[in-house]
């Protein structure tokens, strides 16, 4: 039972809260996310950093006249425990409960759907002149943290403020962390501004020093009435946004709470772009995760069964939640990591990046051995790719591994300045597929259909570890931009003792089997296996084809599957739009159109997927074992 | 005949002028510049401001062993003079000529594409960290304008650089002007960097001021020592780059040859990220041109023809240039200009936006018209879709017009900003499909397959300026997503007195026939109707289908022309991967996969594709009206 959470229906609940009141709350608060991270998994230290700042927000505005946007909105746990989400809370990162980000569907407190790093400075922005047009009297109010403002994105969005200068709030969450080691010019700006004493301790002294220039000043030009204002100028932090026309204000303590509600209510009504500058710390209140942040950027099962359900009486237990099964062998990502490293101990033209995920995408090993071919860019997607097309003059080999959802960012990029260039990169792409408890934002279900219309593009798709290091070897060395995919799951145990020679365009048949044949890309490759199990129980032995390509598509072994079956499904984790099965459809249209009949397209619905465990997701979509099992079934009785 | 342009086959032939040599040439290059553009159209200001700034850059660096990267490349034509294409010059942008841009396979010099503004400062970062590593002892040199560095990733790429800290130099041509006016907080700030007598004339007397400050600080805290930094910081201009970490020299004259040399020689050998700070005029040198710059962006036809001639004997007159034909009737672009005005006047919530290209997308009309609700975001497409979203929430109708190929640079902000967040925002897609002179980098030949992946998208088309009327109508009411393509041309005549209704998802026949039909998107429909008056001299009567939509795909009429047809062709001004005739397929295979083997795909091959007249581009793909006859004729004597 929590004193203050239990009777809090909306923000209008804690108007009247007093700064003790305050502090329980925030304890309260800290309290409910760490017992249900722990169960559920989840970002833990963004969310324990913004606890204060949250209350703050939620005491100084009135959501959701005012419109409160999160940015990437990891953080945003405390902000749903406010607005009337503490019940069904329990639920957080599971199927059809609580989103682990901000969801429109979910509350009107949900402004705006938030994933992807460095959108909020610019939707909040065209919140902002929408409600100015239409001389609506509520603030917008954006929250960012220090790693999505050097986001280009809010860059530009910043640019733009400080050129229409409407009434318009960024908050500048400053943790000095960005889900790794934060990157960038633009950081050790940040530290200067935290750190330097000229910003923190000496105003006073400045503005006396200040005083006395037209004094040391007379010998000098009229001019220097604009040195004292440059002078001014440059001894308060914060000069760069203000350079780019935001007011400035801060740093303030992100803990403060009082400090935080009077900051805001000071800035709250001018008629122009503020920037206010909060420092807040990753994981305060839990001294493990202030200790080593990284690994504390999302955590799960780090506390005891015990201590997590201690409280557990306020939770709302109807509908059952569906708990992930625990991960069975090695991840994707891991074999990744291992495949990589040693690639690059074999051939040092091997360079890796990442936009701020290397332990996400399995860098983190390479980073350490290889600290001088491993570049982080920073969450700078666009920067990333040209990055590396820029590092393959010199007959490096770049490696990007970023996650299928993040190359969407640099789309342009590997359109123009890979493809154009005809650059050789290396896209491996994790998280491709349906991606689970992250949700709508994170699916990696687009990357076949935006990469596959760029010429040049070859792509490819592993069917299990041994595979990925085949593929990954053949595409540095292969002289085509590449782009490899696998999903964010375990990987399954490997088919073969030897894998195959991987050739370009080319795929390979697994069972060869009658009447109908899976047709399949990637990871569903063992999905199309186990349904193969199942079907024998009925008798059906259908063949299973690996394609490993769906760009350039081997072609020539669909003819052949086409020519020998009655029915070819090509099975595919992404959407059906444009992926590897319309690959398919239009390869067979330009070379043998009367097969055309015999192919069926299995692949992901053209609607947006929420979160939920990826076998969830996958059951719903038809594409687990036992939903392509059936879906054989019922297509062997229409043909026959 | 040009005293020193005809002798000049590479920058080598430069490096032993003196200035009164460089004086001379550079006013032979704008002359030859000037003569070419009149004659085949081009950039024009943007040229005639970087002839001192690109004379400068060959004498004092090496090229192709220094690597000097132009970003958007529009500014090429004095670097393409001086490295050996001078003889071939009279083929500017023509088929098969030289590229308007810069180009890798034209000249060892070009090292590489650029066509989109932004790029360059991330391609030559990778460069310079690739010589880094492999020990090279070459310069890596980008030249910038002010408006491509507010771009998001240019940003990023500063960051990166004040980060990684390599030998970098990046030279920012600031000639304060974008394609239209400059936009952005930013550009406030160079402005005053190149105005405020602060920083231009008081150097010295700031020197001496600094002098004395320890004398008047003694009572202060020794932390005064920084506060000194912080002045001098403070009064050098450009601090906003040395808060990211690289250091800043200039403003430079940029037409003052000698000083630029200077300036370059003595930064040239930082082991550190550096910025130089180069002000240039857009057109010096004509002045016309510099009254008014946005009207000389791209120019043509603005010398006499003898004026244009007198010097062309130097020119290269083999290979016989294709004039693009005058336009016949008014441009695509004009219709939209038309349409959007009127609509605004109907409706107060519609609301314009462009990214810096408000004369391209047919939008400075509105701009003067309702400068309320008009936003130029500057060269920041991915802030501006997201931007766009954000005027949604408050009921406002944004229809941002942007070009197909720029569209690319948001396309997450597209799934991630607008189809997630269920926001509608109408994109006006200028330049979808081949675009003519401007070559490979502005194809807008992906923008189906891109989109037509994302849920919620709704694609559309119009085949005549009724029509696009019609859709702009419809879309901003629609409550959809849309996405409205047209290319760069001009419009056919209206093909009817009245445009039927649109109708979501609903195509129309325009001509019943026989035997074949053409299943025709947008301006296709116009060349299929010109292939069907050609084909009627063999009696071949094929019927002429307007699809009007992409996606949701007519499917119903789709099936309706199979069940009457042999052959149904699609046809689309756009890759085959993914596009308008792969949702034809996709559409057949979900609900009628016997009518399958009757469709055919006409649309461009998978491969990049250079600048030439577009009706040239259309011929060589097979999509004019005699390509697409004789398609038909092979088709009719196959089936028969």
């Amino acid at each position: 039972m929590y004193k203050h959470l239990d009777a809090i229906t909306g923000p209008a609940d804690i108007k009247s809260f007093g700064p003790a009141e305050r502090k329980e709350l925030a304890e309260e608060i800290r309290d409910r996310i760490m017992r249900v991270v722990s169960k559920n998994g989840g970002h833990f230290g963004s969310n324990f950093g913004v606890v204060e700042l949250t209350i703050a927000l939620h005491t100084v505005f009135n959501s959701p006249k005012d419109k409160i946007l999160f940015d990437t909105s990891h953080q945003c746990y405390p902000h749903k425990l406010l607005t009337g989400r503490h019940k069904e809370f329990d639920s957080l990162r599971t199927y059809q409960g609580i989103s682990g980000f901000c969801h429109k569907d979910e509350s009107e407190h949900d402004v705006a759907f938030a994933g992807h790093a460095g959108t909020i400075a610019s939707l909040t922005l065209g919140v902002a002149a929408a409600a100015d047009i239409q001389n609506e009297d509520n603030y917008s109010v954006g929250v960012v943290g220090d790693s999505s403002i050097v986001s280009g994105m809010s860059f530009e969005a910043l640019n733009h403020a400080g050129h229409i200068r409407k009434k318009y709030l960024l908050i500048l969450n400053d943790n000095d962390m960005a889900i790794s080691y934060p990157v960038g010019g633009f950081h050790r700006y940040l530290d200067k501004v935290r750190t330097n004493p000229v910003y923190k301790e000496f105003k006073k002294d400045v503005e006396s020093l200040l005083d006395k220039v037209p004094l040391i000043g007379e010998s000098l030009h009229d001019g220097l009435l604009h040195v004292k204002d440059a002078l001014k100028h440059a001894l308060i932090p914060g000069r760069l946004f203000e350079d780019l026309g935001l007011r400035y204000f801060g740093p303030v303590d992100g803990h403060d709470t009082e400090a935080l509600i009077k900051a805001m209510n000071a800035v709250k009504d001018f008629e122009e772009p503020v920037l206010l500058h909060v420092v807040t710390k990753k994981g305060a209140g839990w001294a493990p995760a202030l200790e080593d942040p990284i690994k504390w950027h999302a955590a799960k099962d780090f506390l005891k069964e015990e201590e997590v359900t201690k409280k557990d009486e306020s939770g709302n237990e109807e509908g059952k939640l569906e708990v992930p099964k625990p991960a069975v062998g090695p991840r994707w990502t891991k074999i990744f990591d291992d495949a990589i490293v040693e690639l690059a101990e074999d051939d040092e033209k091997v360079i890796a990046l990442t936009a701020a995920m290397p332990g996400g995408t399995g860098l983190s090993r390479f980073a350490r051995m290889f600290p001088n071919r491993f570049f982080d860019v920073g969450i700078c997607e666009q920067h990333g790719t040209a990055f590396a097309s820029g590092l393959r003059y010199a007959g490096l080999k770049p490696v990007f591994a970023v996650y299928s959802t993040f190359l969407q960012r640099s789309f342009d990029q590997v359109v123009h300045d890979v493809a154009i260039q005809n650059n050789p990169v290396v896209f491996c792409m994790d998280r491709g597929g349906l991606v689970g408890a992250d949700g709508v934002t994170h699916q990696g279900l687009f990357d076949i259909s935006y990469l596959r219309g760029i010429p040049r593009m070859v792509l490819l798709a592993p069917k299990d570890g041994p595979e990925l290091r085949a593929m990954l070897r053949w595409a540095v060395d292969s002289g085509e931009i590449c782009g490899i995919r696998w999903p964010r799951a375990s990987v399954p145990r490997p088919f073969h003792e030897e894998t195959a020679p991987i050739v370009l365009g080319e795929g390979e048949v697994i069972h060869e089997g009658e009447d109908i044949c899976f047709f399949a890309y990637g990871a569903m490759v063992d999905l199309c296996q186990a349904a193969r199990d199942m079907l024998k129980r009925d008798d059906i032995q259908p063949t299973l084809v690996n394609a490993r390509f769906a760009k350039p598509f081997p072609v020539e072994l669909l003819i052949e599957q086409a020519e020998k079956h009655r029915l070819v499904f090509t099975v595919e984790d992404h959407v059906k739009a444009g992926g590897f099965g319309s690959a398919a459809l239009q390869a067979l249209c330009e070379t043998r159109p009367d097969l055309l009949p015999k192919i069926r397209i299995l692949g992901v619905e053209d609607k947006f997927i929420d979160h939920g465990d990826r076998s969830i997701q996958l059951r719903d979509q038809g594409l687990d074992a036992a939903g392509l099992a059936k879906t054989v079934r019922e297509a062997m009785l229409k043909v026959s």
